[in-house]
């Protein structure tokens, strides 16, 4: 394993088990003596987590999409210096929730802004850090949010089905263009099997 | 003036009289029969509001700084698209205190990121909209701030005398690159005084 950091980020539609992935990797990665800082994106430094309350909002329905997309920049950039970027250094494991990419598939191709927008407003917030790899968590939307039990809907669940069929589609398009670093891991089966496509997904990265 | 309405913004440091000027500005606007709108960036739509409590909040200072570029730009966006459009598009006059410039002069020349960050970071907040004509309220910052009665300091008046300084270079800069776009007002004299000049600066595109 590097001695610089990883960067690892977990991507998918709501409810495609990105988080409980997330925690049993962190602990495999921990299990072998290393550094693993768990963090999500927006949100993990007290400022992100504020302006992650406004986009999450659903009282919040008169966003406009541009306001929307630098929300989130704000949120990321904020979590890159102080977060991300110290502990890459101390040649820790970053596993996070969503990133740049989420940016992509949400933003640019369910709402419509163009790609070129999408990349200048990323360049902007990740403050010049790519993920190493990054995993997506592929899923029937249908399928996911049967399993996701909040007892509310946010405002980004509210869109519906197209929208996140839509979303789905983006991630499979980043996938298909960067296919070293955005690698796909078939959502569907228990959470033990998945666990086990993770860490072979990682392989080449992760000695465990 | 012309039927398609017209975006005047009012710029400058600090207590320099931006907001005194835009009301007189707007009364004599208004005594044409003209519809005027008064708006602040950021600010003037709920969530920008809620924003600038964020952006001014002097419990706030481990934000960094490209979060803090892109909270502007993202109060920016939401006041173009739910405020500034529309009345452009009703043929309104537009005056509003500070917009895309305040981001030049403060967060590129006084904080020290690249003009090129600046540069894409307005092109994404501003939506496509640039301002037909900016003021600049040239003052002194030392004659700016003893003017200044807040009861409290905010985050950004908080930054002392250098800050300032180097915030109005960075407005001279501005209308010495497009001095037809944005002219200096000498804002050192009487409230009166000031709004001839106001007035005079004007004279090509308003006619009073």
């Amino acid at each position: 394993m590097s001695d610089t950091g990883l960067f690892i980020t977990l991507e998918g539609v709501d409810g495609c088990g990105k988080s409980t992935q997330g925690e049993l990797l962190a602990h495999a990665l921990e299990a072998t003596g290393r550094e693993v800082v768990r963090l999500r994106d927006p949100g993990s430094t007290r400022l992100s987590e504020k302006i992650r309350l406004m986009l999450l909002d659903p009282g919040n329905d008169d966003m406009c999409d541009e306001c929307e997309l630098l929300l989130y920049e704000a949120a990321r950039a904020q979590l890159v210096r102080e977060e991300i970027e110290p502990a890459l250094k101390r040649g820790a494991v970053v596993v996070c929730d969503r990133f740049s990419d989420s940016t992509y598939a949400y933003q640019s191709v369910a709402r419509g802004l163009s790609a070129g927008m999408i990349e200048a407003a990323n360049e902007l917030g990740c403050c010049g850090i790519t993920p190493d790899v990054t995993l997506v968590f592929d899923l029937d939307p249908r399928e996911a949010l049967t399993r996701a039990t909040h007892e509310g809907t946010d405002r980004l669940e509210g869109e519906g089905m197209r929208f996140q069929r839509e979303v789905r589609e983006g991630y499979l398009q980043l996938a298909s263009a960067d296919s070293e670093r955005v690698r796909i891991v078939d959502a569907l089966g228990t959470v033990e099997v998945v666990h086990v496509r993770v860490i072979t997904a990682l392989h080449d990265v992760i000695a465990l």
